[in-house]
């Protein structure tokens, strides 16, 4: 079976010994894995650090968000393709899994679109200004991808892209995780993150078809609803199965895929 | 023709467009290229932004270096793995060159020795330490780097290696490079550097034996001394022939390979 497992920014702060030990357990067995992670939290921690200001700007919309510059880009680049990337290859390594890792840059691995121009408020006023260093993946070099699979590899893949101009890109990495197992034809997309899975009326969802998903997307916020809204367009692009589970527990990846203890999105 | 390049930290500070454009015509006339680089330079300047102390220790011997802590090596392996690589991979791919950018962390590409105690001297005291995160590389994992050559890839390589215990260590990269070159069996190693070969009393040496090398060593010093020692570990570990170049002209790998103005070194 093919899977890829996305991990969470929250989860990288932890001890990911235990990850790595059941990515060993999940091999060992035959399964084929890709592993996809972000880490905006430690950009910011890094950005602090180097004393370079973030700036936020509110859209039209009146939806407030960070304004990721050209050189915030590049410290997105450094941080996750650098440092957190290298640190999860590490830990593989450990555990005598062979490992290799790349970002979304290498080989445009995920190709990303930039808005030129966007529209921001300023109290009452609208200025059109140049688009940040963001996009939305548009293209994914899966051969790439699956050339390091068949050579034995597990290959991590930092959620950085390159835009059409070789600009560096900061993506949403839920949704570019999303996109590379809809062009892999992945069985399973995995998401761990620091809940056990999608949060509702304070209960924790265990099955939800795509139709009530879309309900539910109504009525949830945040970083879950991001998640979600990534879990449908994965199950679009024909992936069978998607799970929202806890990185935080032992053996995460063999429990998420018994379906213990988490949320399971289905075709 | 199969050729390793090392590409100097002093020259990922200018313009590096005339040298993707010539590994594009090399490429086109056939030749199988794989790019090493490092970027110490960098790395001090991200780790000074970072409020990063740097702190420099005395060996018995007098001679004073950087003491590279963990954290530091961490900063090493973010800046070289996750900026100056995709840095060069993007100015590849904007060139329609193919690229893969990994470290010496990947696959265990570089796997590095690293002391464990070291001795520093500090006025007249002499005190027993623990080794820095410094490693010499002892192994290489060629057969990553063929496969991605043979995938159609330029590969561009971080020196940064990783260690026993899988930390993360800062190398030579002069040195990784010759190992690589060697264990790849390369015709031709190619450092470009920011002069214009190995000078001796005011004049570019043209051609130099092994024996002619190994004499010269006795007089040389500072980077070139180190840059022409891994010259001589790269042709006793196979490889055909080693220049050193300038990279700052146009073509300067061309002008390296038809060896103007340059420094040859042969078997």
């Amino acid at each position: 079976m093919m899977m890829v497992v996305k991990i969470g920014g929250s989860i990288l702060d932890q001890d990911i010994r235990p990850i790595a030990q059941d990515i060993k357990n999940l091999r060992e067995r035959g399964e084929r894995l890709v592993l996809v992670h972000g880490g905006a939290k430690k950009v910011t921690e890094i950005a602090e650090r180097m004393g370079k200001e973030q700036r936020f700007v509110t859209s039209v919309s009146g939806f407030r968000s960070r304004y990721t510059d050209r050189e915030t880009a590049e410290i997105y680049s450094m941080v996750i393709g650098g440092l957190l990337n290298k640190q999860i290859v590490a830990a593989l390594l450990s555990e005598d899994v062979p490992s290799v890792g790349l970002s979304g840059i290498d080989g445009q691995l995920f190709k990303a679109e930039r808005k030129e121009k966007i529209k921001i408020k300023e109290g009452e006023k609208i200025f059109i200004i140049d688009g940040d260093y963001t996009g939305k993946v548009v293209e994914v070099n899966e051969k790439l991808v699956s050339s390091l699979l068949e050579a034995g590899y597990v290959p991590v893949i930092g959620s950085v892209a390159i835009g059409e101009k070789g600009e560096f890109l900061n993506v949403d990495g839920d949704r570019a995780a999303a996109s590379l197992a809809g062009a892999m034809k992945s069985d399973v997309l995995v998401f761990l993150t620091d809940v056990p899975g999608v949060i509702d009326k304070g209960n924790v969802l265990k099955r939800l078809s795509v139709e009530e998903t879309e309900e539910l997307m109504k009525r949830i916020e945040g970083g879950m609803r991001r998640k979600v809204f990534a879990a449908l367009e994965a199950l679009k692009a024909g992936v069978r199965k998607v799970v929202i589970a806890s990185g935080l527990r032992p053996q995460p990846l063999t429990e998420a895929l018994r379906e213990e203890g988490c949320t399971v999105i289905e075709q």
